[in-house]
């Protein structure tokens, strides 16, 4: 089935020479990034967070850019059905698609030819970023601090589900706009709860962000509500852009994912030129859910000790609570900003320590080689966890990361015995709640946690 | 308590003189009616359908027009706190409240000084619908047919609730739009359903419409997602409103007020003059509430004859399909008001019969003289029936109606033995569902159905 | 020929009812009003300030209300060829004939149908006044003051007209908006002149308001720049609406209807209650305009008294300075609304003397028995003489007063021989200078001013 | 004096390396563009054309960029005063100084770096121009064909200008939008009479493009009311802008600049790929400019041949006719467009020979050596002529080309002599009619054109 889809938002004219490197041949690298994550975004709605698998099942899926007198058009061939509603693309969907183009567009025709960058070098890595979410027209100078980031897992129990909804409701009851990292679960329902809340208070300049990454967009396809989709090239681009756009952070339950965000922020507010970054983080779920965040808060406290636990705090069971203290946390970042020159909507005076924010390919080798031991300064163990659980999640869910444990099994990670213990249990933990993956199979740990000396060769 | 409230929608300025009618001294008519209306729009969210308790448990409540420089600001005493987040008031309330005041003043100041206007003459019943919705803008010339009116209970369970959620989402993705009569239960799931819908179709024109009258407000407050509210007069104008505005009907589980509803338009489609109106009407609801309809299918065919059952069909389970039959039959009915160069956006030409058009008050006497037999034109017992549930429908939530039944017992009913024994059960079954009422209280029926001739005294 | 016009504006949707009024007969009033407006609305261009020859020209042109789906249409047959360009009409000339339509329905269709409404009643009067603009949206709660009333002339000199343009641009490039009484000359010019400052200050609410009244708009047909046309009913209130409107007012070169608005305003702002009112008034013009003024200035002097002219002050040719002081005038402007908490959109407080207020019919009987003598306090000397030159204005342009003129010679009228020499030598500078017809007639007066005793009988 | 300015239009967020490049020290190369095109803009309503005079006028202006909570500001010291209204600067210029900013670091920031891209290359000429357009959202993808290019000279007597405010009216009237090269005359005008056109059709989506270049614009600063600016890096990208953006031309008198204008779009259009183009040429002036369209089109026949002149129209005081002529072929370019695949914002197809493309460098030597001669192709020679004329806009009023002129003396232009007699007769027209410097010095030619053959050393 072939089928046309008229450009919609920004990304409606390209120039000649862009179309050609997208049409480029099917073989091309960049042809087939840009299928891949155009076939992602298709797949919204499609109940399954396993790569590999809706690649398989999409075979004969390919895309096309026509040029056409008002613009470029897209030719679909055997796009996923449940994008459309009575044969016509969902209007969110088809803004994804072209929002898909845009970044890779970006990144890989322009910016990767321009010779003056060093993406090694922070400054550089950060004004990257700024520029990948300006042409996204996700930084924008008009606007207050008013953006929530909401972590947490893609696959929760339906009463954690209602629980985000009524989050995003009460912050949506206070204008407040939702950032995700796409996918379903704890990225969807805070921003439909707060579509509600907003149609209540006649919010009209409603953001639904979604931030994601070509290696996990297939597995977690942005909800159409996501009214601005980002594809920024890495986790870490990703985490970056998350705490450089939001101005306050709810984390809800997850798994591997959810203790990697976790300790990407601790890690990064524990520093001390962060101080006094008025960030507030908030870990929520309802009262069924506050196990899971004893848990997890007796983790960190235990691996990175008292001081880390400081820059969070757990609310269970009260959605206005929570959205009051993210309220009441802008006109603190207001001033803040102000006061030291920075901008709203981009927080460039945050400081990110490089082990957070370059790259870290989660191959066995380096899963292998990380340092998870106690004598080091707890930042340092923050990153190599956060490295850890990052992992984990290629692991599981990233069609490079599926590939290599398929090839080489799982990926053993050796450190402290107590810490490994530790991180054991927490993903012991993860798993019987059917954190890792989607319920409707069987969870295969993609990794082995080497919990006492011995076990290491 | 003392709050202001700035205006928001058309009604922000007031002439002198409509001030001083508004003012007024605390014990005039006009007055009361203004408050009570404002009162019952502040106490939105409130899990009450008792408007003698809400005015009640309110009697310190005041409402107070002020002139300023940028037009007029109300004053509120001890306004109901849930109509406010954090000390704010929900825009959307904010927004009912100046439609009271809007619709108040139309009728009651503008239109009632009129000595043109013959309200038993039916063209002029008609035009002065007209005229209240054209002043509240809820008749626009632009738009292409969309309006889908969903009917159906105040109370019904959690699964029927999310199912009416889930036909709103359909239609929403379809770009309809939703009339209900404001209030908790099916009146309330549709738009939201609709509003998730909508935006991941990124349909900006969203219409939440709300028709309610005076003497229901109270018991059924409308959600702050309703964007345009209108006061109807009575439940006749109101019922008039629903089917000139909308272009497609749903009907969901409910109680008496449901039937009435659909007492009315099939009364209303049996007409001969009506047999080319293409407007369609769905029964449905989830797989659990089929037996409901079906009993309701066997009221209407038993009561009104295989004919009546012709204008309606019933779907079970499936919110896509009933969003497809509304959405197929728009450029239907675009095609029908061409052809008769009747609007978009009223139905000028759906013949009322006056027993359906001219307003019933449901006193003791006028309940117990209805004539409930089977000899007589099935529309006329459509129109009788119709009375009987609407006066059941007083007893059970408007202020009058309680106090009268208070006052005197419930009302009598009588008619043919076979027919009033089918109207027994029909209620029974609404009582044992939780159908009549919220739930949470003993339901007391206000009327008492005498089913053998020997009751009759 | 016969063509088709869509409805533009808020007046596209209309009741059976009111169709039925427009249509009537054709030797309705009504439709005789209705048509003859829009008639000059469809006549604007035109190069002609005679209403009986416009009415005579166009003796086949009819206009038709007709319902469609998408509301009305109106059909026009021999429509004025200028209206259109390319056989499409010009879209402020289709905006003018809804105004047309719209003022002439809420007037004469459902105001006169209110049986509480008193028009010899001051209060009753200006809030007919505040209705009328209301309904037209032309007092709108949230904008800042910013509405400055330009009078002047119709038939003035290219030096004038480019003077009026350039005070237009000045007032422009301050963001603020600009009122008149529609026509070609001082009515114009200052609406193109701020249409360039607006376009250059990219402002993008500009207001280019026209009050007219159905028996002037014939002769002074709005030019189609003018974005909110009202008719009034009459020139008395008019003029209320102008000075109850604008925010300020500036003065250019013209004859008697700008005498007249200066009598009016200065008779006004010379009431105890009014010494307040922050109001400022500009006549001004190019150097060559300068003896002009200096006349008019001791005409005001002369009749009224020095106290008269402190009200106002002389701007020679420096259209910046005119602007400057408007633009300075806004702020103060808020401060007195917001201290007396009168609108900004309506200044209420404003006293208007009843001898100002009620009509005056300019009969031959009405304008001899004027009295016109010094004996009297100089208010009512002023209101005395606002008849004189509006009686001048309706026998040189009106419909009804040129007809009369042709029946009956000319208006006698006589006075105070001091009084009398002056007002007939103010006339015939205006008439030497081509300010009371257009050029390209011999103008005939249509008033004989009795300078001698002798010559009243 | 200090003034600091709040961004508007696309450009009020910068990235820390762009503020770092743009702020450099006051010597580099790059500040210095971006100063001196600020400046210029800034000058907008100077009553001058010579850069150099502008820029020494100014030497004490200063510009800064400081990043703030909102995005950047803009700080400037000692801007030109008739950029302000009682101290607020002009919101027109306001934009265009973002403007300048955004081009300036889109071409030289940005693209500069960028190693793919070769600027002797046609396609990659044509879409840099196109990414230059789209940067600047000058190309967009929703709208018809509706840009009229107006060309004519700065310098234009007062009947021609109110001509080209006639024909912009007219253009305006039937909704076609207005592209010049900014500054005073044949380029201010059209829009001007535009914007009132625009006006009375409430046409809301007026554009008025300006495209200029570095080294013209200080001596031609684009009128506020342009309301899309773009800077072109040199005059022959800002040639082919022109023509690939505009669906009609329409040329008014003026000096050697018009001439040059004419000569590359006669000089394109006869090149045989582009005999299908619908492209409209119109050459208009009112009746006493008829003898200038007579020796021009004169010129054109006996230098390039007959058919030359069967590209392009002279009509003569009949401003209707123009607009009609460009709106009739907006649809003939819709079905071209659609039938070859070619955007309707951006004339892809239209072929531009590498002689009209390349960039012309105008010294003493490049003048001196270009071949005026017969015995080349006609385009051959159209090309040479454009050149010739181009550097002779350069030494009149080009920064580089003033002081070129200043040291070196006159260029020396030979060729054909009967050529030569016809280019040098034109040129003395040109001068005595005023085209070729704004009144008010005596202009001293630029060039020498040796009409006899011994002239030549």
């Amino acid at each position: 089935m072939i089928t046309h889809i008229s450009p919609v938002g920004a990304m409606t004219l390209l120039s000649q020479l862009e179309v050609e490197r997208l049409k480029a041949t099917a073989a091309s690298d960049l042809y087939r990034l840009y299928r891949n994550c155009s076939l992602a975004v298709l797949n919204s709605g499609s109940h399954s967070d396993d790569s590999s698998a809706l690649l398989e099942r999409h075979k004969s899926f390919d895309i096309n850019v026509l040029r056409r007198e008002r613009g470029i058009k897209l030719e679909l061939k055997d796009p996923p059905e449940h994008a459309f509603v009575d044969g016509k693309i969902i209007r969110g969907i088809q803004e994804h698609l072209f929002a898909v183009m845009r970044d890779i567009i970006y990144v890989n025709v322009h910016v990767q030819q321009r010779n003056d960058l060093n993406l090694t070098s922070a400054p550089h890595i950060t004004n990257f970023i700024f520029s990948i979410l300006r042409n996204a027209q996700t930084v924008r100078s008009r606007e207050d601090p008013n953006i929530i980031v909401c972590w947490g897992g893609h696959s929760i129990n339906p009463e954690e589900y209602q629980y985000t909804r009524d989050v995003g409701h009460q912050l949506g009851l206070r204008e407040l706009n939702i950032c995700t990292g796409c996918g379903p679960g704890a990225m969807e329902g805070p921003m439909k709860g707060a579509a509600i809340g907003h149609a209540q208070q006649r919010y009209g300049k409603s953001r639904f962000i979604g931030l994601t990454e070509p290696s996990i967009i297939a597995a977690e396809p942005p909800n159409p509500i996501v009214n601005e989709l980002v594809i920024m090239p890495d986790i870490e681009k990703r985490l970056e852009a998350f705490v450089r756009v939001g101005h306050g952070i709810v984390i809800f339950p997850g798994g591997a994912g959810t203790a990697e965000e976790l300790l990407y922020i601790i890690g990064i507010l524990m520093h001390p030129d962060n101080q006094d970054q008025p960030l507030p983080v908030v870990l929520t779920g309802p009262k069924s859910s506050e196990p899971y965040f004893r848990t997890l808060d007796s983790f960190i406290r235990d691996t990175l000790g008292e001081a880390a636990t400081k820059r969070y705090q757990i609310i269970i069971d009260d959605p206005a609570k929570v959205a009051r203290i993210m309220k009441a946390a802008m006109p603190q970042t207001k001033e803040h900003r102000q006061e030291t020159g920075d901008a709203y909507c981009y927080n460039w005076s945050l400081k990110i320590p490089p082990e957070f924010q370059l790259p870290f390919e989660p191959t066995h080798d380096a899963m292998g080689g990380l340092d998870l031991h106690f004598n080091q300064p707890p930042e340092q163990l923050a990153a190599n966890l956060r490295r850890a659980f990052s992992g984990i999640v290629a692991g599981n869910v990233k069609e490079e990361g599926i590939r290599e444990i398929e090839r080489k099994g799982p990926f053993l990670m050796n450190g402290d015995p107590s810490l490994m213990k530790r991180m054991d249990k927490l993903l012991k933990n993860f798993v019987s709640q059917q954190r890792m993956k989607l319920p409707g199979s069987e969870y295969v740990p993609c990794y082995r946690i080497l919990t006492h000396p011995d076990m290491v060769k």
